[in-house]
């Protein structure tokens, strides 16, 4: 089936789980919607999120759209069922569950480690994810405030980049590996840009699981399920809508999508 | 005349320029207003900044107050005017005027240097503000996204922020001194804590402007002016109000009042 796959979140950082969707389903067509008027979601009431959502979601649904992706957490954490129960049976999926499922997945030892923004740690969504999968699971999280910030402004390597990643994640990996997390999952969606800069940090004994690429096969995973992959043998298009800013989100988001965006390509809609 | 001084910002920054005030005006009392439920105000349309300061300023005026301050930069550069009209014959005293007057005066070269959010340098204000006093000024803008979270996450010192510092303002100054600005103005609420490590980074060549002490002073100025300072000679009371999350109102807003702030003491209002 070749309608686009709507992909919803409250700015850019939702441009990585964009890019992931496009590795692993190069041939479908996308319609990304960054609500750049109102972000961030993460320090707005839950009721506020729950609204923007479905005004957000409205738009993609009425784009005719054949899975709805919602990349930003606290949209994931707080919304994911009204929209779910508000679209069915199309099908609606959030980054909190596939991130938590990869990174019980690929934890040995059950020592999990989330960095998030301050919102989604106070929120405990994947905390609470984690445990619904691995109730034995040991959960440390950390809000990396510096790291969206870092991520904005194109700040990804470099020496002063490592001292800050090493400031906000040496006190979780600081014992020893015995007792220390073996997986840390980015459970934000401007992290990815820096995964690089924390491997080389963290070295090889941490499997860093990326919310982003987990969220990207589970949505692969169910248009095979339902039969709604394309049948395109070219790679689908991609358009890219956002409520204020088009010139910032060209900027900021051409960095998270790891190509150059035209700004003549955003197209400003009204929620 | 012993009513209180209304303050207002779009979140906890502004708790700099109240330090400021009660510095200079130790026995007036507070009135303090965060609209922390819709920040940051830099990435919203003008008409929308213009309602909430409204709005905002609407709440303080019935707790009659004495005199209004703008601390937040955006509204000081968007709303200042329609304050000023709806409220008269109160005094509205905004940050940019005081700060670009400051500028100003302290650099002898007429070469200004200027740091703030991208929002405030985008928008201009302080550039147009320092060219109504010096038309000959040589104005350089530069947006520290960094040092807002830095700010926040309460790192204002040690190495790893003056390499940040660093990265921020050395191509500013790196040209020898008879060609680089000689004054730096702080044109956003949140820079004053990182004072320090500014001077540290640039040695005594260059004149650090903060525009919450100069619009501290201005307002004391004023008071003095029309006769309203207040005749107690026991420090005033502070009240504190936010829109939204009373409990991180406290703990980073203690940092930038330079005190312990108790969460029992921010009152929840609804604008």
């Amino acid at each position: 089936m070749n309608l686009p796959i709507g992909v919803f979140d409250s700015g850019v950082g939702g441009l990585t789980v964009l890019r992931a969707l496009r590795a692993v389903l190069p041939h479908e067509g996308f319609i990304y919607l960054g609500d750049t008027a109102r972000l961030p979601y993460g320090t707005k009431s839950p009721e506020s999120v729950v609204r923007y959502s479905i005004q957000a979601g409205d738009t993609l649904v009425e784009h005719q759209i054949k899975c709805l992706v919602i990349a930003c957490n606290t949209a994931s954490a707080v919304a994911l069922n009204a929209l779910r129960e508000r679209y069915a049976p199309l099908p609606v999926v959030g980054v909190v569950e596939p991130g938590a499922k990869a990174a019980c997945g690929a934890s040995v030892s059950g020592r999990i480690a989330v960095i998030a923004t301050e919102g989604t740690v106070r929120g405990g969504a994947y905390q609470a994810a984690i445990h619904a999968i691995r109730p034995e699971a040991r959960v440390v999280a950390q809000a990396c405030a510096l790291f969206v910030a870092l991520a904005e402004e194109g700040w990804i390597e470099g020496p002063l980049v490592e001292g800050i990643v090493r400031r906000y994640l040496e006190p979780i990996f600081a014992t020893d590996i015995e007792a220390h997390p073996d997986c840390l999952l980015l459970g934000c969606t401007h992290f990815p840009v820096l995964k690089p800069v924390m491997e080389t940090v963290l070295g090889s004994s941490v499997a860093i699981v990326d919310s982003a690429e987990t969220t990207a096969r589970r949505v692969r995973e169910l248009l095979e399920q339902q039969g709604l992959t394309s049948s395109a043998s070219q790679p689908g298009p991609i358009r890219l809508l956002a409520t204020d800013g088009t010139s910032r989100f060209a900027r900021v988001g051409s960095g998270f999508f790891g190509e150059r965006i035209d700004e003549a390509g955003v197209e400003l809609v009204d929620l």
